[in-house]
C-alpha cells in the first residue's frame, strides 16, 4: 500500500513536535496536525501544546514575576533605596509580555516545522481507520493517510460536576491570557497547577483562597508537602481544606461569583470572589478522535491511550506518547524525549526506550520545592522502616541573612532518602525546598540514576556560598533523633 | 610526656575552626589560636578565618546585591510599577548590614568552640620547638605544649612592590568594611577575587577599571573566560590588559589616587581613582610561625607549608590544612573536609583522604560561571584532540526573554567535555555560564565524579522550565562545526 505520509503526528505540543521534527530530520515524509478546541471562555492558542501556551512556560514567567516582588522587598535591606518596595502590580502588563513571548514562540515552531519540511495541517483531526484520519477545520475537511501515527493530543482542564462551572470558573488555560487582574480569586484544588497559581497570584497581591477535597499534592513527600503549606500560609495563601464545591453563583449584589462549599453534606464555605480557577485535575481529550472503532484500546478508568514500554497502542502502526499515554508521568521533557527516542527506534535502527526511574521534577510554589526518586513514604512502605534511612537538615539561605521578612524568606530544608543494602547506604531520593530547587535536583537527579551512595555524597566538596553545597553535608539522621533545625551558617 | 592539649589548632577559619570542634567531639582536648594581624590600612576581624570575614560571606552578599539592580530593571518589565530601577544604592547600609552578619557569624563561631569544649586564645601562636607554642598578645605571652598540631593559618593579599602601594591601595581584606563608598575603583589584577570584585561594583554603580599584566581567570577554561570578559565588558566594567602598575601617588589636585601602567617599560596608562583594590594574588603567611626552625618544610617559592596526601608536614607531629597547605586547592569546602576527614584518621580510626579529583567551583562575576573537572584547553592537551569531544549550547534564560536589556542578561553557554573511550564517551569536564551556575554544577559534579557519560546525561529527564535541564540536551559536538548559538526556546 501508498500512504501520503510515512508518519502523521496527531498533536502539537512538546511531545508531538519533537517527533514530528526528528522524523523529518531522518528523511521521513511527516505531517503534523494540532488544533485547539477552545475553552468554554473561548481562550485559544497557536502550536506549542500546554507548555509552551498555557502551562510551564508562563507560569514561570508569571513566578518569576512574583518573586520580583521578593527582591524588591530585598531591596532596601540591600541598599538599593527609593520606592521600590512600594511598587504595584500591572497584570495588563505582564500578561500583555508573556502573550508577546509565547506568539513569538508559536510562530518558531512553525517555522521550525516547515524547515525541517513538516507538513502542518491546523485542523482536528479524527481516525476514519488505522492508516486514514479525517482533518477538519470549520466547514473545511480532507482525509490524509500514513504508514504510522503518534497520537500526542495531552490532556486539558476538567470541570466538576456543578452547574454553572463551565459558565463561571476558568481554567490554567484562561488564566495567562486574561485581559483583566483576576482580583478575590479562589483555587480549587490541591494539585501543583493549583498551588502554583495560587503562589504566584498571592505574590502579585490578589486574595487567593485554595479550596481542596482532601490533600495537598497526592503523591508527593508528605512532610515536604506540609512545609509547602506551612510557607504558602505565611506568604498569605487562605487555604480551606476538607471542601467540595457545591454550588457556584453570579451574584449581582456582591459584584462577583458566590461559592458554596461542602463537607459530607454539610456547607462549610460561602465566599464571594472575583474569579474561580478550577484545578482539579487534567482530562485527556480521547473521545472525539474516534480511537476505539479502529481498535485503539483505552484505560477505562482514565480514558488514556493504553502502550506498551514502546509507546505502541493496541493498534501496530499508532503510537501514543506524552500526557494522553495511560501511567506516563505528565511532564514535557518526558514526552520530547518519548517522541525522539520512539522516532529513532522507529527509523533510525536504536532500541533504547524512555527510562522512567529517578525523573526529577520541580513545584514552583513560593517556596520552590524540587525532588527525585523515592519519597520518604514511599520508601518506607516498600522496604521496610528499618531498611530506610534519611539525613536532613533545616538551614537558611544566605541570600535572606540580610532581612528579616519571614514572609519572603522561609527556612528552606533538605533531605535525602537511603536504601541500606551490602554494607552501603544507596541514596534512593532527594527533596529540597529552596530558591532555585530545580537548578539544584537536577544535576544530582543523574547522580542518584548512577548508584550514588552517602559516602559518595559526603565526598562531594561542596561550592559555597550555594544552596546546593547542603547536600554534601548532611550528617543528621532522623533515627538519630537529634535535631535538624536550622542553626548558624 | 605530658601535653596540656591532645591538639592544638593555629588559624580560627573554616578548615581550623572544622579540625578543632571535630577532635573536640571525638573527646580530646583541644585549643585553638586564632589571631588577626590587621592589615596596613589597620582593619581586623573576628573568628572565621577569611571566607566568614572578608571572603565569600561578603562577596556573595555584595553579588546579591549587585543582582538586585538587575531584578529592579527587570521589575517593570514584569508589570511592577514605580521607580524601582531608579534606585540609587547606599553602600554604607549594605557594609553596615554585612558587618552585622559577619559579626553575628563570629560570635556564633566563639559559641560553638566554647558548646563543644574548644580552649580559645585569641594570640598569635609562634612555635618554639615541635611540641610547644608561644602565644603573644599584645604585652601577654604564654605558652603551650601539645601532642599534635595542625596549620590553618590560610593566606593574606599579596602587595606589589610599588612604592605607595601599602598605604594608598586596599585589598579584599579591607573592602568589605569601607566606610565609605568606593567610588571610582582600580581594580588591579585578574584572578577571581579581582573579576567578582570588579563586577558587583560596577553592579552597585561605580567606575571600574581592571588593570591586567597578562591572562584573565589563569587555569580557567579559556573559552569561557573570554564569555565572562565579552559579559563584564557589557555590562560596563573596562579593561586595561597587558599592564602593570608603575606608580601610584596621591593626588591633592585630582581629589583622589594617581596611578600609573606601563607595558614593557613604556608607559600605558595613567588615570585617577577613589580607591586602587589590589587583587593579584595571595600568599601564606607562615614566615612568622617559626615553622622552618623547628623542621616544618616549605616551598621555596610558594612559601607554603609542603605535605604528604595525609597532610603530614615534614614534622610528623605537625600538619596543614586549607590554604597554607602546599598544592591543595585554595577553597573553604576543601579546608572543611580536610580538616574533618584528618581529625577523623587522626582520632576515630577513619583512612579516608580527601579526594582532590573533580572539586567543582563557582566564580561569581554579574554572569556566574560554574566548571568542574576539565578545561576544554586541558582535555585536548593532556588526551590529545582526538580523544576529546565538546557539546555546547548558547542559550537564553526564560527569566530573560521578558526584558531586552542585553547588558543585565547576557546570553548563557553550556558545555561538557567528553573523553573516548572504550566505545563510551566519559563526561570529564562541565562548565556553564548563566545565573545560578554553582547551584546548577554541584549534582553534575558528584554525577561526573561517579563517572557518568554522554549517553547518561542524554538519558537524564530534564526539570522544565529550569536552566540546569541543558545539559541533558547538548546535542551539537564542535568537531561536527554547527552553530551552537542561542535559538528559540
Amino acid at each position: 500500500m501508498e500512504f501520503e505520509f510515512d508518519l502523521i503526528v496527531i498533536g502539537g505540543g512538546s511531545g508531538g513536535l519533537a517527533a514530528a521534527k526528528e522524523a523529518a530530520t531522518l528523511g521521513k515524509k511527516v505531517a503534523l496536525c494540532d488544533y485547539v478546541v477552545p475553552t468554554p471562555w473561548g481562550t485559544k492558542w497557536g502550536l506549542g501544546g500546554t507548555c509552551v501556551n498555557v502551562g510551564c512556560i508562563p507560569k514561570k514567567l508569571m513566578h518569576r514575576a512574583a518573586s520580583i516582588r521578593q527582591d524588591l522587598n530585598d531591596a532596601d535591606d540591600f541598599g538599593w533605596q527609593g520606592k521600590s518596595s512600594e511598587s504595584v502590580h500591572a497584570w495588563e502588563t505582564l500578561v500583555g509580555r508573556i502573550q508577546g513571548h509565547v506568539k513569538s514562540l508559536n510562530f518558531g515552531y512553525r517555522i521550525s516545522l516547515s524547515e525541517t519540511g513538516v507538513r502542518y495541517f491546523n485542523s482536528f483531526a479524527t481516525f476514519v481507520d488505522k492508516h486514514t484520519i479525517k482533518l477538519v477545520k470549520g466547514a473545511e475537511e480532507l482525509q490524509a493517510t500514513a504508514r504510522n501515527f503518534i497520537v500526542a493530543v495531552g490532556c486539558r482542564p476538567k470541570y466538576p460536576s456543578v452547574e454553572g462551572a463551565r459558565e463561571l470558573c476558568i481554567t490554567s488555560d484562561d488564566l495567562f491570557s486574561m485581559r483583566t487582574p483576576p482580583g478575590r480569586t479562589l483555587v480549587i484544588g490541591g494539585s501543583y497547577v493549583a498551588l502554583e497559581c495560587a503562589g504566584f497570584l498571592v505574590g502579585l497581591g490578589f486574595d487567593v483562597v485554595v479550596m481542596v477535597r482532601s490533600v495537598l499534592l497526592r503523591g508527593f513527600d508528605r512532610q515536604m508537602v506540609d512545609r509547602i503549606e506551612t510557607h504558602m500560609t505565611a506568604y498569605g495563601v487562605k487555604f480551606v481544606k476538607n471542601c467540595t464545591i457545591s454550588s457556584i453563583k453570579k451574584s449581582e449584589k456582591l459584584n462577583g461569583i458566590m461559592v458554596e462549599g461542602e463537607n459530607k453534606g454539610k456547607k462549610v464555605f460561602s465566599q464571594a470572589f472575583d474569579t474561580v480557577l478550577l484545578a482539579i485535575g487534567r482530562v485527556p481529550i480521547t473521545e472525539k478522535l474516534n480511537l476505539e472503532p479502529i481498535g485503539v484500546r483505552l484505560n477505562d478508568e482514565t480514558k488514556k491511550i493504553t502502550v506498551s514500554p514502546d509507546d505502541r497502542t493496541s493498534v501496530g502502526n499508532i503510537f501514543a506518547i506524552g500526557d494522553v499515554a495511560d501511567g506516563v508521568p505528565e511532564l514535557t521533557p518526558v514526552a520530547i524525549q518519548a517522541g525522539k527516542f520512539l522516532v529513532r527506534r522507529l527509523y533510525n535502527f536504536k532500541t533504547e526506550l524512555v527510562n522512567y526511574n529517578f525523573i526529577p521534577t520541580t513545584v514552583f510554589t513560593p517556596s520552590e520545592y524540587a525532588c527525585v526518586g523515592y519519597s520518604e513514604d514511599d520508601a518506607i512502605r516498600e522496604l521496610g522502616e528499618g531498611n530506610v534511612e534519611v539525613y536532613h537538615q533545616e538551614f537558611k539561605c544566605l541570600e535572606s541573612v540580610l532581612n528579616s521578612s519571614s514572609k519572603f524568606h522561609p527556612k528552606n530544608y533538605a533531605k535525602y532518602i537511603t536504601r541500606k543494602f551490602d554494607g552501603k547506604e544507596v541514596v534512593i531520593g532527594a527533596h529540597i525546598i529552596a530558591p532555585n530547587a530545580g537548578e539544584i535536583i537536577q544535576g544530582f537527579a543523574l547522580a542518584i540514576k548512577l548508584g550514588a551512595t552517602k559516602s559518595d555524597f559526603d565526598s562531594l566538596i561542596g561550592i559555597h556560598p550555594t544552596v546546593a553545597e547542603v547536600f554534601t553535608t548532611l550528617e543528621i539522621s532522623k533515627s538519630s533523633g537529634k535535631s535538624a533545625a536550622a542553626a548558624g551558617c
